[in-house]
C-alpha cells in the first residue's frame, strides 16, 4: 500500500458514542416510531438481491397496496425521503411542455411547483390562502383556463393542517385526459384513502408519518394511466435515481440491479406496514380520528383556537392559533427544552401564527395529548 | 369521520415479525456492519431541525472531512444510497451541453455515462477493457480531443475491483479548467484517499462500504471550483431532491427546512465515522490491505487466479477468475444456502466470468476470509 501524503488530523473528532435525548414528537413528522419498529431495523443486514429481502420487497408491496387502497402493480418504496418519492412523482410522468397544475394553499403546494418546472413542465398555479381547499368547481374553472396534462394535488398539506376533498375530481381529469397526482404525505396510514376508488394515477407518502416508521424509505405508486405516459415519453426520465422504467426492474420479477435498498430501513417499514395491517385500517384512521378530537376539545378548553375549519381538518396534523400576546417560538423551545416534546412551528405564509401538533401513527395515543395538554400552559 | 368506501383486504397480509438469515456479506456491498452501528441506529428519534440532531450533523461533516481528507466546507452526508450522491455530483454541475469526458472501465463508469445524458451534457467516453485503468497519457490525448468541462473517474470499480491511479490527473485537468469528479464508492475508509491533495473538485461515496455503516445516507463533496460552476449556472439544478444549493442551507448555519433526513441512518453514519477516526485512518486502511492480502493468498492456494493486475487491486473489493469447469453461480448460491455467505457475481462484460469478493469496513477481518476460505472449495 502505497501511502502518498502525510494524513491531517485536523477534523478528526474524539467523540463519545451518540447520546440523544429521549423526545416525545408531536410536531409534524418524524414521529416516535413503535419499539417493534426500532427492534425491527436493528437486525442484521442482508444483501439487497439476497431471497429473504426480495421476500421483503413483495410484502412492502402488497402492504402498501392495503394501506393506500390501490391494486396498483407499481407500488412501491423509494430510497429516499418523502421528497424524493414527491420528486419521483412529477420525474416519471412530465415531458418537457407539460402543462402541470398545481394546487397551492400551503408550503407543499409550493415545493411541487419549483419540482415541477425544474423537470420543464410549463406550470399553472391555483391559489388558495393557507389552510383552505380547493372545491370542485374552482377546480372545474382552473381546468377549463389550463387544459392541464397533469393535476397535482396536496390531500394532507402538513404546513396548514387542511384535508383536500378529492369527490369528484378524478370525474374532471379524465374529461380532460389528465393524470391526478396526489401527495399523501401526512394522510397515509393517519386519514381515509381510497387510491383506486377516486382514480387518483399517481401518490407518494413518507414513512415516519402515519405509518410510524423511521424516516427514510417512501411509498411511491402510479396507476396504469400514468405508466402509460411513461412508456410513450420522447425523452428518458431525467432522474436515474427515481426513474421507475429501471426501478420496477428491481422491484418486478426481473430484479435487476439498480442501487443498494437502504436495507434496514425497509426492514422498519415491512414492520411498520405490518402492524397496521394488523391494526386493520379502518380501526387505525378511527384512533387517528379520536385523539385527535381529545386532542381539539384539550387545546379549546385552554383558550386557544384552531386554524382550519373543522370539516377540513387532518386528524394527522393540527395548526393551532398562537395568541397575540404569546411568543410562539418561546413556548415551543421551552416545551423542547423543559418537557422533551417536539411541536412544530409555522411555514411561510403561517410563519409565527401557528403551532403545528402532529398525532401520527404509533404517537397517536391519549397518553401522548395528556402530556402536551399539561405542558403547554406551563410553558407560556 | 367519513368513510366512503368498503375496505379491499385482498392485500392486507397477515405477517410474522421480521425473521431474517444471519450472512457473512463478503459480496460488493452492503457488507455486516458493527454492532455498534447498529445499536446507534436503535436509538429513538429525534426531530430533524432539534438542536441535538443539528449537532450530530456538524460531527458527521467533519469526519466525512477527515475520511475524505479534504477542507471542503460542503462536505455532507445526502439522504439516498450512493447512487443518489453519484446523481447529486453531476446533477448540481452539469448544464446543458456541457462536455463531460467518463472514463469507462467498468459498469459504474456506463452509469455515469448514463446519468449525465440525462442531465443534458454532452457526454464524451474513453474506454478500456474491464479490469484495467487509465494511464495519464491515454487521459491528456482524450483531452486534447474532447476539451471536456467535466472529467468523471471511477477511484474504485466495485464491478472490476481495479484501482485507478490519480497522479497528475488534477493537473491536467487544471490546464484545460475542467472539474475532476470522483467515485469514491468503493474506495472511502478501506483505500488511500487525498481528496485536496489529488486536486479532487466533486467526489461521492456510500455508507456500506468501507465506512461499514448501513446503506441510505451517502457522502458526497464539492470543493470551491465546482461550487462557482455551482453558483454561476444559468437554470436550476434539474433535481430538487439533490440541489446543493438548498442542501447547504439545511447543513450549513441556516438550518433552513429542507427535507426530513433518515434520521437513524444518520446515527449510524456518526457512529460508523467515530469507530474509523479511533482506528485513525492510516490503520483502517493499511488493515484492509493486509487482509486482502491474506484473502489473494488464500484464494491463489485454492489455485484461482484474480482478476486485476496486482499493482492495480483495490483492497476492499477482488474480483476472481471463475475457473472454466465451475458453475460460479451454482457456487455463489451454495455459499449462500449452506454457509451463510454471500459474494457477488459478475456484472456486465465479467458476467460469469468472475466472482466478486468484498472485505469492507467491519468485515475486512482475518475471520471473515478463513470462514470463505474454508466454504469456497466445499461448495464447487
Amino acid at each position: 500500500m502505497t501511502q502518498l501524503h502525510t494524513i491531517n488530523d485536523q477534523q478528526r473528532l474524539k467523540l463519545a458514542p451518540l447520546k440523544i435525548p429521549n423526545r416525545l414528537l408531536m410536531g409534524p413528522g418524524p414521529s416516535n416510531v413503535h419499539p417493534a419498529v426500532l427492534q425491527a431495523m436493528n437486525t442484521p443486514l442482508v444483501g439487497h438481491l439476497d431471497p429473504a429481502f426480495l421476500a421483503l420487497m413483495d410484502e412492502i408491496q402488497s402492504l402498501l397496496r392495503y394501506v393506500w387502497q390501490t391494486e396498483n402493480s407499481l407500488t412501491i418504496a423509494v430510497s429516499g425521503t418523502g421528497t424524493a418519492a414527491m420528486e419521483a412523482t412529477l420525474a416519471n410522468v412530465t415531458e418537457p411542455g407539460d402543462v402541470v397544475l398545481v394546487g397551492v394553499a400551503g408550503y407543499f403546494g409550493n415545493r411541487l411547483v419549483d419540482m415541477a418546472g425544474r423537470y420543464g413542465a410549463d406550470v399553472r398555479t391555483i391559489t388558495k390562502p393557507w389552510g383552505q381547499v380547493f372545491s370542485l368547481s374552482e377546480l372545474r374553472t382552473a381546468f377549463a383556463t389550463h387544459r392541464p396534462t397533469i393535476l397535482a394535488l396536496v390531500h394532507a398539506e402538513t404546513s396548514t393542517g387542511a384535508r383536500q376533498p378529492l369527490e369528484g375530481v378524478s370525474d374532471l381529469c379524465r374529461e380532460y385526459d389528465c393524470l391526478l397526482l396526489l401527495d399523501t404525505v401526512t394522510s397515509l396510514g393517519g386519514v381515509p384513502l381510497f387510491l383506486d376508488e377516486w382514480g387518483v394515477d399517481l401518490a407518494y407518502s413518507c414513512s415516519q408519518k402515519g405509518l410510524g416508521c423511521a424516516p427514510g424509505a417512501s411509498p411511491f405508486t402510479m396507476g396504469p394511466r400514468a405508466i402509460e405516459k411513461l412508456q410513450k415519453r420522447r425523452t428518458k426520465v431525467a432522474n436515474w435515481y427515481l426513474d421507475m422504467s429501471l426501478l420496477n426492474k428491481y422491484w418486478g420479477h426481473e430484479r435487476t440491479y439498480h442501487h443498494t435498498a437502504p436495507i434496514n430501513l425497509y426492514y422498519g417499514l415491512r414492520e411498520a406496514l405490518r402492524l397496521v395491517a394488523e391494526e386493520g385500517l379502518e380501526h387505525c384512521w378511527q384512533r387517528h380520528q379520536d385523539n385527535v378530537e381529545y386532542l381539539w376539545e384539550g387545546l379549546e378548553d385552554l383558550g386557544l383556537t384552531m386554524h382550519v375549519e373543522k370539516e377540513f381538518r387532518l386528524p394527522t396534523l393540527t395548526t393551532v392559533r398562537i395568541p397575540e400576546v404569546v411568543d410562539g417560538k418561546f413556548v415551543s423551545q421551552r416545551l423542547l427544552n423543559d418537557f422533551n416534546i417536539e411541536i412544530g412551528g409555522g411555514l411561510g405564509e403561517l410563519s409565527g401564527q401557528v403551532w403545528r401538533i402532529g398525532l401520527m401513527g404509533f404517537n397517536s395515543r391519549k397518553e401522548s395529548v395528556d402530556k402536551l395538554l399539561e405542558a403547554l400552559p406551563l410553558s407560556v
